[in-house]
């Protein structure tokens, strides 16, 4: 089986395409830089160029689409780029694999809900995002949802819960917090700490892919969660407890999202699929981490 | 008040120029083709160039985004042109408002909804589209609802009832059954003609623009329906009463999207606009069209 993955050589997509490799997929990345993962073949390419992105998808399975203006506050100050990115990109992936005959798995996210109506969130939880990412987010994914009808595309939609591991940007809070802290400057907790997240291992996220890949399960979307809520504030201890140094107090960010409990249940069902890594078991391997 | 009218050479765009001039407002067109309402100054324009329409919109107090791809076949047949247009577009108006300093008005559908979880349809009840044309569409409003949050630019969205009166799209059902009636040839009703529209005459939505630009409200949507639901049976019949004609039955189109009863209350409430056209009046008109 040939895996076309888009945004290949992010932070997720390099996890993803290693795990797919793993499980004996011929992996094509398809970035607009190289993939650095060894075993993959790697087309630099831009998925808006929709000739582009139809030659290159020739011949493969499964899309992979991973590719997005992932970061929040990058969709905030250029809307317009992740409208086009996240949206009509999202659109050429399902002409591309229309055309190819492939399967799509999208990687969508849990922000997708915005405030729970109820908890835990299901994937029959109303959707009504109110920001730049999490907007377009899920127009993209709808538009796939739409070609699965209308195309006979088949697709699946997993919504991804914050992801973190080894090769995290380095505006994430765990890479600032770790940064900060391993060099004895204080740490600043953006609000009151108490914000919590399910944060999952990109390895649990990668496996994912990988059943979803290889399940013929289509035009649904199916939550991608760890169990553990976590906040903000457990997540500075765990982190000064290794590095010990002072902890402050800053105003929220703007586009934070509130914490919402979202259910892993239906993708245990349909695909099998729950964590296998622990928190502490991520935060002890980022940590441990050699950081040159 | 100098108002700038996106997509002024269209059906909806031609009669809302028309009540925002009558209103007293300065009309400027901005659309890929001159406007033929005298009185407004057009402006040939792309709204997916943002440095041009930016320009543009210089020294307007309202925006009203009427342009769109708001035929849902060529949306469904070019899913990537309104995912481009619909949503990218709307994101730039979004941006060019913010420059000016202006207020936007724009143009959504009741046909975000998708299948009514409750009757009657009010603007809390969740968004659940699922063709590239209601899916765009409301990726649209949500951009340009998060501009007014995240970057204090005023925004009403206005979620139309299907549009009709003169001037109508040759493609539309209207036009359809009037033509082929006339020219005494049989009408074909797309399905078993019990579903119902609540169609609403285009002087009736435009002065739901004009009060929408005179208006402060702002950060919401707004439905814009005629009370009255008419079933594409109750449209044949009053046609062939005129016409008459033999009425046959075909497959539904795909895309068509199932009936719902959807309220008004809110605008009435807000804005204090509701019908002033009947459906009986509006076909009158339509019916005693000259046709060339």
């Amino acid at each position: 089986m040939k895996v076309l993955v888009t945004g290949s050589a992010g932070f997720i997509g390099t996890h993803v395409s290693r795990a797919l490799l793993g499980d004996g997929f011929e992996v094509t990345g398809y970035d607009q830089k190289e993939s650095s993962e060894p075993g993959i073949e790697s087309i630099v390419g831009d998925f808006l160029d929709l000739e582009a992105l139809t030659g290159a998808v020739e011949g493969h399975d499964v899309i992979v689409h991973i590719g997005a203006i992932g970061d929040v506050y990058l969709a905030a100050t250029n809307p317009e780029l992740a409208a086009s990115v996240n949206v009509t990109g999202s659109t050429n992936i399902a002409l591309a694999a229309e055309a190819a005959g492939a399967r799509v798995v999208y990687a969508s996210t849990w922000e997708v809900y915005g405030e729970p109506a109820y908890e835990p969130v299901d994937e029959k939880h109303p959707c009504e995002p109110d920001h730049p990412y999490n907007i377009t987010k899920l127009a993209g994914e709808r538009m796939l949802i739409a070609a699965d009808r209308l195309r006979d595309v088949p697709v699946i939609a997993l919504r991804l819960g914050t992801a973190y591991g080894l090769g995290m940007r380095p505006n994430s809070v765990f890479e600032i917090f770790i940064e900060k802290a391993r060099k004895g400057e204080p740490i600043t907790i953006q609000g009151d700490g108490s914000q919590g997240r399910q944060f999952t291992h990109a390895r649990d996220i990668a496996r994912a892919f990988v059943a979803a890949a290889r399940s013929d399960v289509r035009g649904i979307a199916l939550n991608v969660v760890s169990p553990e809520m976590i906040s903000i504030k457990q997540l500075a201890d765990i982190v000064t407890e290794r590095f010990p140094t002072e902890v402050t107090y800053g105003q929220p960010r703007p586009g934070d999202v509130p914490p919402s409990y979202v259910s892993a249940a239906r993708i245990e069902e349909k695909l099998g699929w729950k964590t296998e890594v622990s928190f502490e078991e991520g935060m002890a391997e980022l940590l441990s981490a050699d950081r040159g």
